[in-house]
């Protein structure tokens, strides 16, 4: 292959060229992600507790922090071929239009009707379920991404799935509960009256537009109060970075293939799925002293888990009947103003992100909305896709980065992930259109506040 | 490479192997499609008088049935590169869930912002309007796909980009309207005041929900009354078919690069665009007596020029100051049902085909909506694609076609046009997930009438 070889616009690697297992980052990791802790007794989950929320198969993924490969399911296989592998994009026409030296790659996980990379873990999590003989299975999901996917996993499974939408998304986004529905899902808008939670939530905060952490608790209640349900969670676990690594191991393939190396790795980090899910073979060079990279966690200036948030225990729902999981955290009463409409508005990060961040492997950095949608706008006319609020953060960091580069006259590469595209989310271009969108930076004393109601394990 | 070489999920060619030219089906005709009429004199148009509404160039195209193939300029080949090639898809998952022994394979034209193939003409038509140092184009649009793609390419370009939108749509559709004005395109509902057409239609139908015809004849009014400014179409003339024979081009490229030929090949037919950008370099072969393939166009049976319609002179638009085209029509004042959600509305049809048709060199066939979202929520489920209501059409026939070699035990190729993405036509699908949606088929009587005032240059 060699450096001369030329690199095309998209780089598709061929379907016997795709990974077959998917990567564990925590193998590599000499300080482990702490442990989830029992919300009752503060003590680690076991495999049998964990088995009552989620498929035996999944709780095991999610407490083994030693097997570094898992062979991936040949059906599983088979649902990837349909969308898989996504395309390397060289962005030669955004390097072109900013002047800049650097070279900028992005990985596109939006080639699918979910949109986004959610798929990646929906379909695995939806298959340990049928595996296991489930009837089905119950998610959360906010701007619907997730729940979407799950509902295409679900459909081509033949089970069930029951999703809470975050209230302000269902209303926002009637298109998506529309998708969802026709890949034959039940979806709720959370609060709702369904659930023991919801109807708690609701009486304390009647006028509420809901958050990921309220739903979470519901979906999480009707998982344990059905027979035959468990619950499956489109982020911030263990499992669903180990789907994940897919991307980045696609990723790492494409650009071995062409003799490429990433000096920056960028990502937009919600709960955690999408950047892990990228870097992860990337960091397990780096946590092995193989190579050396860069990563950049970009978060939203609205919800700043790593760069505002404090790393310690906290509950990974609301309503406070999930496990504990050790992670930067607002606080889990957090809720992020509703102007916000850029997503990633989750309180929490992903363990294993947060030991990461925690041991200085990796950096973060925080955008206003605005700053987003300009990059998001810039973008699209010159790269042709319409891209998510969520990964417009990481586009913003790789458009500085690359202008950096520009002033500096170095050529660095520059890889970022693209997660999905923005067609469900036209209300929030709009009021940019319009110029109606505004900034929201969380106070001090609102973090503090929020924070002030950690769990007493810490 | 050999007939034994498996055959993945999806073909992509490299991008060294992609088309570098357009192919024009016309050269191959012995019949060839009637000339374009100056709808006051009665004469064929000539390029000079073709010039005052389009691009010279494109006036050119129009006008020229005896060039096979057309260069495609490298600046539009780098811009296909953003999105092209697309993959043409084996749809083995469809074919389990049929249990057909037929194989099936469509080639996916969404995977990109405007959600559809219009793409590929949109950027040919603006590099020539940029290129003849105009300021900006005109157009209309019904679902919007056209208005996004070409707004797409005129930002990419730096062109000023006017699209006025079928009122129906404009209002089902803000979501569009606003991915238009992301890409900076003026979107204005037609019929408006803006023009002098659009006043005149207005007061005749004041409550109209607009149509197609009626938004050609304001954007061709708007073109021909601003300096610097020419009309664009994205569907129903040869220069269109000309640009999208890249469809057809590739996916003939990725069969022969397998050894696969198919024995039926479908697309849903409204103008024509896709449709015959598909079936071009088949059909050559054809014509040339080298191979021969069963084609079918599907239409809408709400509006289905070729099976219900007449072969004749008509006007392109309501308004009656476009040239005059010979082709399969429901009559120029013709308006298909609002309960109608399945696209495909224009009342002509490509005037290239139409003779094709008529040489009896394809078939034709209508369906009903509701059939049509059966196929797609069936389509959606095995496949992972939310299909566009357009293609649908195609799915619904294909399905049935291969259906009907499970009865037979004959194992045929079947290829269908996969036009785009349904994403922005979930009113639709909400419609027929709520059970509400209605079939409507025209009387002969409304047909009759509306034929009745074809122009009486026949």
């Amino acid at each position: 292959m060699g450096e001369n070889r030329e690199i095309p616009y998209k780089i598709y690697l061929e379907e016997h060229e795709m990974p077959t297992q998917w990567y564990n980052v925590r193998a590599d990791m000499k300080n482990k992600p702490a442990p989830l802790l029992n919300p009752g007794t503060g003590q680690p989950m076991t495999l049998e507790e964990l088995s009552g929320v989620f498929c035996t198969e999944l709780a095991k993924q999610e407490l083994d922090d030693t097997t570094a490969y898992f062979d991936i399911p040949d059906e599983i296989l088979q649902f990837y071929k349909m969308y898989r592998p996504a395309p390397l994009v060289r962005a030669y026409h955004l390097e072109r239009a900013l002047g800049t030296p650097a070279k900028i790659y992005y990985k596109f996980e939006g080639n699918n009707t979910s949109g986004s990379h959610k798929l990646n873990s929906a379909i695995a999590q939806a298959y340990y379920a049928k595996n296991q003989g489930l009837k089905g299975v119950t998610t959360e999901t906010g701007a619907g991404q997730w729940g979407t996917a799950l509902s295409m996993a679900c459909a081509f499974l033949g089970l069930d799935c029951q999703v809470y939408m975050v209230k302000v998304s269902y209303e926002q986004k009637p298109f998506r509960r529309e998708v969802m529905r026709t890949y034959g899902a039940s979806v709720t808008p959370s609060p709702s009256d369904k659930t023991e939670v919801g109807r708690k939530i609701l009486a304390e905060f009647p006028d509420t537009n809901g958050s990921l952490g309220c739903a979470i608790s519901e979906a999480v209640e009707a998982a344990t109060t059905q027979e035959g349900y468990r619950y499956v969670l489109g982020s911030v676990l263990a499992q669903v970075l180990l789907h994940q690594s897919v991307i980045g191991l696609e990723t790492k393939a494409a650009m071995d293939k062409y003799d490429v190396t990433p000096d920056i790795i960028i990502g937009c980090a919600g709960g955690g799925s999408n950047l892990g899910g990228l870097i992860s073979p990337f960091m397990g060079e780096k946590l092995r002293g193989e190579k050396d990279y860069r990563f950049i966690a970009v978060e939203p200036a609205s919800c700043p888990s790593f760069t505002r948030g404090k790393y310690a225990y906290d509950f990974c729902d609301t309503g406070a009947i999930c496990p504990l999981a050790k992670m930067y955290t607002m606080g889990s009463s957090f809720m992020p103003s509703p102007n916000h409409a850029g997503g990633l508005r989750y309180h929490g990060m992903s363990s294993v992100l947060s030991q990461l961040y925690d041991d200085g492997l990796m950096e973060a950095t925080s955008v206003e909305q605005t700053a987003v949608f300009e990059a998001a706008q810039q973008f699209a006319r010159v790269e042709g896709i319409l891209p998510a609020p969520e990964s417009s953060h990481a586009i913003r960091v790789a458009i500085d980065e690359a202008m950096k580069c520009k002033e500096t006259g170095e050529d660095k590469t520059i890889l970022f992930g693209l997660t999905g595209t923005g067609y469900f989310d036209m209300y929030a271009y709009e009021k940019f259109n319009d110029g109606k969108m505004s900034d929201y930076i969380p106070t001090d004393e609102d973090i503090a506040a929020s924070l002030a109601k950690l769990p007493s394990v810490n």
